[in-house]
């Protein structure tokens, strides 16, 4: 299966950077996770708040990774390209490649778990199906 | 009127500080909000939530600003002081003064709002007088 | 005098934003703070870094202040809007306003320093007269 | 090989969590950070600083991970447990068990790789053999 490519670009900031002057390793997953959250906003049509909503499901995040193999320093603009790797039946991988001068810099992957509340017992969130039509707005056709 | 004093030391961590070495601005602020959250949870014995609660208000920030005398660097230990700096009917002052080495290395001040569900339209907030047993629970003896 | 004004538009993210589901005042620092960097990227067609080593010069924060007029919350685009307030000997003021849905959302306000090294004593850092051409980039025509 | 568990408290700060009311995954990627920064400063007896100077080298992260099995929320007190995982000729991983309520929440591991300058072309940095006093300094007894 082939899923769809999101794609932005942003510009390091000064604020990002260590006294290393490169990137801070902690906002590569800030930027990951906006990435994600971009990604299902420009899939779905609408905002995260509103699929939460709608779906009446939330998508917390079980597990984040990065590989660094370049760092970044402030104003120097990167691309991030962010596609779902796998649908599993509940959960599923995100993965974001950060280009850097057009070599990519850092890998990243994120494992997401689709969740909703308890028929039940409605005061707790256990794991549901993720939808068919989520899972049809993420296919390349 | 005098106030009573909080102090709290942290450490300057590296993910703080930009590539200058020094602490970035914003981090400033963050540490003086919590200083305040801090305060309040020590002066009332209950923490920022237990206190919107229990008295049905909350206090936004209206006016942040802070004033840097000297930089300070990852691994340093600096000392903030906080205390409120005037009660007004529904909005205060905190002021805070982090120390680095015994020196006076940033002012901050910050202005909040007392606020609260009106009566008459349950949907909206807004000002209120700030409750005396508040006050009291400020004032050094 | 009328200084010519830097604006962009930004998107604010999930991560920027604290349990109260606005954006977390330190992070409104971090936006002026980098609105700042593109004005004067903008203006001296130079990079930050590109500006210290070409006026041997540096720019210290010396005050940083905001007044918080409405919350913003993740997924809403915001505009800033930058410009120099005044130029005095060496050090000069900065002035963001920040509108979201077209209101005036956020003010702030930097105080900045021009400082180079001593030429008596080259380890030292000392305020300098800002340079005339560093100026008139900023004059409105 | 057994090595030895560095430990640290901490309060999570309103400023660390997000519209969710938990801890934002990045900010555990900074607290891990700094654990190991604290690690090797209580193993060697210098700073991360004084160490790149005393040992002519640097370390790098390379590859950073993080499991989430619980939240965390504002107010809480965590306890983070670091130690090494595993030392190899010129990289090793670090790992940290974050803790709230007793109840394991957070699982990291971090991959870094030891490097130095190039004798033959000082200008760039390339992985060395890790030094065996480093090694011994996190051997328990």
């Amino acid at each position: 299966m082939t899923y769809v490519v999101h794609r932005r670009s942003l510009t390091v900031e000064w604020g990002h950077c260590d006294p290393a002057g490169i990137v801070f390793n902690s906002c590569y997953f800030e930027y990951f996770d906006w990435s994600t959250a971009l990604m299902f906003n420009a899939a779905l049509g609408m905002s995260k708040f509103d699929m939460t909503k709608s779906f009446e499901a939330e998508m917390p995040l079980v597990d984040a990774r990065a590989t660094f193999h370049l760092p970044s320093r402030h104003g120097e603009v990167v691309e991030i390209e962010t596609n779902i790797g796998e649908f599993r039946r509940s959960s599923f991988d995100i993965q974001h490649r950060l280009y850097n001068g057009g070599k990519l810099a850092v890998e990243g992957q994120e494992t997401r778990v689709w969740i909703g509340r308890d028929k039940d017992n409605p005061s707790v969130m256990k794991s549901k199906p993720i939808p068919t039509e989520i899972i049809e707005r993420f296919t390349a056709r």
